[in-house]
């Protein structure tokens, strides 16, 4: 038996399903073959020809025209065949069940899967249940994992601190229904990094931080002292009117990263954000466009980590 | 004058919009040539270039989001580039007719038509009205024809019974709404099967089977009684909850193709279905994962047909 | 400074938002390259690898599938890849502003962007924000411009009448609220012609028409006197409903072009109308399908210049 869902018995990559249990070494790899890619994209002629003859399929069942788009191009840009599947408004809404939709997909001889579901480990049971061709990627499952995001995350700070075993990292947001954070924090224990810390109100503070070695902080100022990157997260509109919080102005009040908030982080901290921002919400405009923010450079970096992790799973 | 508006005067393919009336060693012919079909889809480097450089629409007027993407597979693993239409949000919702969106996209340089529509005899339609350039497929026209779907389940019955003329073939469920039913029992009495049967309660039984040479049942185990192959059909929601049945509940009861039943057909009898099934409807989970299922063969051996169809028109 | 936003330092074309101030010979330039382009799609063979490797974003903020399709097809006819994305259903409704968007896109190497707008300007905005590499072309904002309409209407009125600087061009009905006929109008007098007349009731006729050297008209008999060119414009169907007109009918009966009111117009009088029409309402079926009818001409010309457009941005 594997180690782990998502590796073969040889410990290579066969799915992609989290980065809880991944080696750190494996991450290594698969951030070295990102910079390989990013000259591509940058280039004249963008297209490599490693999934020619491939077909990928994007099947989101939760809707993301953004996240889509990024794998549409990582792939694209990798030559495959892209099959763009919103299968809320599909064959699920016909009452079929979602391993009936894998298999039918898969007798389509499909090669990869994309999946975005919005229950938690849905890409799991697909993973489990497909044959040994065909690879799933995770896209984002619930509340539970966004291992792509995480992984460009973790390019974006090797890029710009090189060292991850001196870093001060903070998460400031909501933690508790964040995916994103979930991804970033075992990606960011495997990595090393020392100091790992979450701020939130209490509301939206999830439990058994301690045991993840995370320090949680319900106020932002003492939080962001002397840390070197900020990852901020995407406030959700239902968060806003929900129970678990006042206001959105309380909320930016208390939780937006502002220019002088940002000044208690070291004096070269780098600023992050999943995207999109609710600019005015979870961060104030000075602080989204200023020098700190590497935002857009992480969109750039998540193209070159998605083919890298297609490519490698084509490869395996 | 052609004999049929889908041949041209030399018994060609031009379109493909009913198998009623297509020549028994044409629909082999298309088999044989998805058979050379089978191994690109299951190879390494799964395209031809056959299509390269033509555009093919895949014009849906109704949503169908399973078919349209066999044909865009299909299409694409022949090197077509692939234009997705949904129009019923479209032109058609500001009032343009139907062969005014036909004109305009065959101005276009369009060299196939694959068309979906709610109303019979739309793709007739098109078909008639376009340019000698342009070729048109059914993709499913109201009640009336699903060609594909009838040439891919007959590729599924040849491959696993290799021989028509000795063949029992059961039809069960709602044929007076089925349009697969009628494509398949033109098919079937084409290539020579000498016993079809559809099984139905009365509510859901066309009239005028006995001139097709098709034999009536009501009672479903009298209708499987040594019968070679049983095409389960699809029960709409619709219907479930229209004054045709008293309920799903009882459907399954008296026409749910269950492990018991199923074992009064021949021991090696196989169990059909175009998708997307209602399990515990029209049939049993134990059946549709059973040994005598070959429902997802189905569907592989449907992307070969689709792109047998559309390289034969496209040569012709 | 550049003298207008979309044409660089030297004079090149760096985006099409606008055929207002575009020079007359780059007008010419590229109805000439999209004549080369026309070929290209009535071959057997329908692509050119000049945009290769290249990533088009079609953004349509406004949903028109028509457009979107004919830009779709033109950049695939040149070897680029496409990514659609209708972002009304997007980002834009999690709260994400307009640039923002636009960073993300461009960070995933976006080299052109379609963009489709409602509100008037937004793809200037765009424009001015993206870097040097990046192009836009305006595929319709709001009531403002239609440049590549327009430039197709000129290639349809060139194809059809050589010389610019002899015509009589009437424009008819809802000018008010049209991008077309705005654009018509700047490509018209720019390319010299010498007779541009707009026909309208009071109420859709737009203020400051002789300031562009435009004659207006509200009897549409006395309009179409002797005229080389009619461009029937189609009528919104909420206008219909709304305060400025009393009934499609009615309209029909004043604004509608019919067989007897064209025969006031020249005897070789082309007639145009960029789609989808409402036959019975601004255009009689015998005109629309009569022999001075060129309208499924300009759907064709309008893939040779957009393929135009998109090769000679790529190019600059």
């Amino acid at each position: 038996m594997p180690r782990h869902p998502q590796l073969n018995a040889n410990g290579d990559l066969r799915h992609l399903l989290t980065i809880e249990g991944l080696p750190r070494d494996l991450i290594h790899r698969i951030l070295d073959t990102a910079e390989s890619f990013l000259g591509v994209s940058e280039r004249e002629f963008k297209k490599v020809p490693l999934l020619r003859g491939k077909s990928v399929f994007n099947l989101f069942f939760e809707n993301s025209t953004r996240t889509r788009t990024t794998f549409e191009i990582a792939a694209s840009r990798l030559s495959a065949d892209v099959i763009n599947l919103n299968v809320s408004t599909s064959s699920t809404q016909k009452g079929e069940s979602l391993l009936d939709t894998i298999d039918n997909l898969a007798a389509m001889q499909a090669d990869m899967f994309v999946v975005r579901h919005g229950q938690s480990g849905a890409p799991f049971l697909i993973a489990q249940h497909v044959g040994p061709d065909v690879h799933v990627i995770n896209a984002g499952d619930g509340r539970h994992a966004h291992p792509t995001q995480g992984l460009l995350d973790m390019y974006t700070i090797r890029h710009f601190k090189k060292d991850f075993t001196r870093l001060r990292v903070a998460i400031v947001g909501d933690v508790l229904h964040s995916r994103v954070a979930r991804s970033d924090i075992h990606a960011l224990t495997t990595l090393g990094v020392p100091e790992i810390r979450v701020i939130a109100p209490n509301t939206l503070m999830p439990g058994g931080l301690e045991q993840l070695g995370v320090t949680p902080y319900t106020d932002l100022r003492a939080g962001l002292r002397d840390v070197d990157v900020v990852i901020t997260l995407r406030l959700q509109n239902e968060r806003m009117r929900g129970a678990l919080l006042p206001s959105a102005q309380e909320y930016f009040k208390h939780y937006g990263l502002t220019e002088d908030k940002l000044a208690l982080a070291a004096p070269d901290a780098i600023v992050m954000h999943p995207g999109p921002m609710n600019r005015g919400i979870e961060i104030e405009s000075a602080v989204a466009d200023g020098p700190q923010a590497v935002i857009l450079h992480q969109v750039r970096f998540g193209i070159a980590v998605r083919m890298a992790v297609m490519s490698i799973l084509a490869a395996n």
